[in-house]
């Protein structure tokens, strides 16, 4: 019996697409310069079992399954191979449970974040991760690439807000992780490696989230400043002070142009770097005023506070359409996920301008700044060889750069196809044995998303 | 060669301990109901290459290694193996650095969880994880056992705080894991998995703790409830209405009666059950008065707000004597820690009446009631073999309770010895086939910590 014959057996029919003009568009995530091959199949479950049908068939024939979410990840994670099984879970997209007693959520993977976000709202509750995608990306992506967004500065990332989680394994048995708990250390913490894990050790079908109660509306702030240095010197002020800003960006004159450029907004067209910060606390504007005063301090040329919360969502709006800004300077765009210990941010915004410079490119860098959290993003001709060998290059030397502040190649994009080279630099040997062999105990025959992190 | 002789080719002789009077004294940690060997010698390195001694040494000898800390777990997870040699951490005790722009600090594994919270408060930060113990455990202890404490309604337990980790291996190799910035995702997480491990996957020789702002002074107030029913609706009502309390502690009436039999702290010896609430909030009076509120609305008979820290210190205080007033009412107990969705809180107490009652047992409750984290603590005299067996039943039973209302069989003291069979019930088999996958991984020769866990 052959593969799509084994597959009808568990699915039903519309469950199943092989169409080439169809599965050609499942075929890779929002990524440049990742390789994609062809898949033998979409397959788009709405229950476990279904899914639980797709692992044993995977496992009976040795093919391999790339699981999918919205595909808006940025690292080539949810690139099919040639002749996989794409594995999409957007159709299993139900809220099953929201407690506010709990402060849990119990969702499928295929809900969309913004959707979730929403609904836990009309109970007074608050799921913080938020991801620049967050219209569009699912739980379910989000929980296999530990994204993070704008929050997590204060807030945290995806990884802190997943208590349980249901998981088929490649062979197809059902994994229950974690709990439903505020608290538990009941063995090794299985939920938390699942986290991150980008499909390579299971199919996540079901998670317990864990909820804050809603805060305050926020209100931002914007501060110009000569230099990226002095706005990094304002960002650790911000911090070692104590302040717990909801939000903390750096916008660099590149990115502030390309918005102005896309959307009119107004921004400081000849500010050298713009940042933002935000407040969600019971006196937002208290707050403010004394972050305000430590910009200026650090050199802000002008503090613009905002005075109503419509006034700070247009800042915020500003500072999300900057990868869609930038992407509109050239052809094409690699976005880079570097994080350094905010200490080193300055060197690393500095260094990351000598790259540009040293090789003729536009790079245009937004940063979650109070996470060290940058997103250097070269934008480049692709039609241009030249161009894009330079491209490649740079973006190469930009995580060079961040391994050498003592930072990581990624803060919350992953690592997919795109930087797999490059985690095998930042765990060195020894981890990378150890991550192949838990890698081993949960995918003996390598049909999981193989090609990816490793 | 013999065990003695290798250790010493790579140890001052004052860092291997042999004389079994001595070693005796290393044998257990604070667990009852839990067995433990004759140790073969304790060694106490300085270094990160002792340790790499060590345990290249018993790699090649084939010797069982059981990592310490200051050895006041609770679940003999530090308990020794006979022949094994017994790793304290104890004497690696140097903090390396405290930075208040990161917001980390860089320690050995056997700094005191007290020492390192004033060492950073110097610098107006705060290291949340507070378990009882905190003035004796140390921080390689606390990782090693995911330890939590009283803080945890508000900031969550020890795992949220372990950034990065310098591991030596079962073989003597060194890993690190993590990172020292506030956000990263490059391939499994291995530093969580390290976290309530209880030194069966390699020994934790370094450790980049995330540090949080110091928060103002908090203040607390206790109320009093005719039933634990009608303190676990306040409990739930506050959770559910979205305060963040920093702390919300329950009592019942036998550990009230026992503290102030202890201490004459002039508790309320009549109440059911004492609720004990504090915030470390810009405005706590507010908060508490809220929460007041709320606690009679559910029943409570009195409400008594703190007017100073110091009176919130004192009713804290009375909260961390629970343990050792309850163990000066028989001459043995067995502390329980199983933790339920709030939700179930109630459910969970009358439960555990019932159980004490079927028994004919004392079993006074204190709870981190905000977590839904019970410690039922079983108190019994130990030269009666009847109510030993009554005691060893009454505890399972809770854990059989537990699991039943969707919780955990351990919040946060972790398996040890002491409840490995049920961690199994818990896990169920695939997740422990998974588990012991895991351990295959990092121990091959299964040196580390036998017998513990599984």
């Amino acid at each position: 019996m052959d593969l799509i014959a084994h597959l009808r057996a568990g699915l039903p029919a519309e469950a199943i697409l092989t169409d080439p003009d169809v599965t050609g568009s499942y075929a890779h995530d929002m990524a440049s310069f990742c390789a994609a091959g062809t898949p033998a199949a979409v397959v788009l479950p709405r229950t476990v079992e279904q899914v639980q049908h797709v692992m044993r068939t995977a496992t009976a024939l040795r093919v391999p399954v790339v699981p999918q979410g919205a595909r808006t990840g940025l690292s080539g994670a949810a690139n099919a191979s040639d002749g996989c099984i794409v594995l999409s879970l957007v159709k299993m997209d139900r809220i099953l449970e929201i407690s506010p007693v709990d402060r849990i959520a119990v969702v499928e993977p295929g809900v969309v974040n913004a959707v979730l976000s929403r609904a836990v709202a009309e109970h007074g509750l608050y799921y913080p991760p938020d991801p620049s995608s967050w219209e569009q990306c699912s739980i379910g992506g989000n929980i296999g690439t530990a994204s993070g967004g704008l929050c997590c500065v204060k807030y945290g990332v995806t990884a802190e807000y997943v208590l349980g989680l249901d998981i088929v394994l490649a062979d197809g048995r059902l994994l229950t992780t974690g709990r439903r708990t505020a608290k538990g250390v009941a063995g090794y913490d299985l939920t938390r490696l699942f986290v991150g894990s980008e499909g390579s050790l299971g199919i996540v079908v079901r998670a317990v989230l864990a909820l804050k109660p809603e805060p305050p509306q926020q209100l931002a702030l914007a501060a110009e400043f000569p230099s990226t240095a002095a706005a990094c010197e304002a960002v650790c002020e911000i911090m070692a002070r104590g302040h717990a800003p909801s939000l903390l960006e750096l916008m660099d004159r590149t990115s502030v142009r390309a918005v102005n450029a896309l959307a009119h907004m107004g921004l400081p067209d000849s500010t050298e770097a713009l940042l933002l910060a935000a407040f969600d606390t019971p006196d937002p504007a208290a707050d403010l005023a004394a972050v305000g005063a430590l910009c200026t301090a650090a050199g802000a040329t002008e503090v613009v506070p905002a005075d109503t919360p419509a006034e700070s969502d247009l800042l915020l709006q500003a500072r999300r359409l900057t990868l869609t800004a930038l992407e509109g300077l050239k052809s094409a765009t690699m976005i880079d996920d570097v994080c350094v210990p905010r200490s080193r941010l300055a060197e690393m915004l500095d260094g990351t301008a000598a790259i540009a410079a040293k090789y003729d490119l536009t790079i245009g860098v937004c940063a979650h700044a109070g996470d060290g959290n940058t997103h250097p993003t070269v934008c480049f001709d692709a039609d241009d060889p030249d161009e894009s060998r330079r491209a490649r290059e740079s973006f190469d030397e930009i995580m060079a750069l961040g391994l050498r502040l003592g930072g990581t190649i990624t803060g919350e994009h992953g690592v997919g196809v795109l930087k797999k080279e490059w985690l095998a630099r930042e765990l060195g040997p020894v981890g990378l044995e150890l991550q192949r062999g838990i890698k081993d105990v949960f995918d003996p025959l390598g049909i999981l998303n193989p090609g990816k992190l490793f």
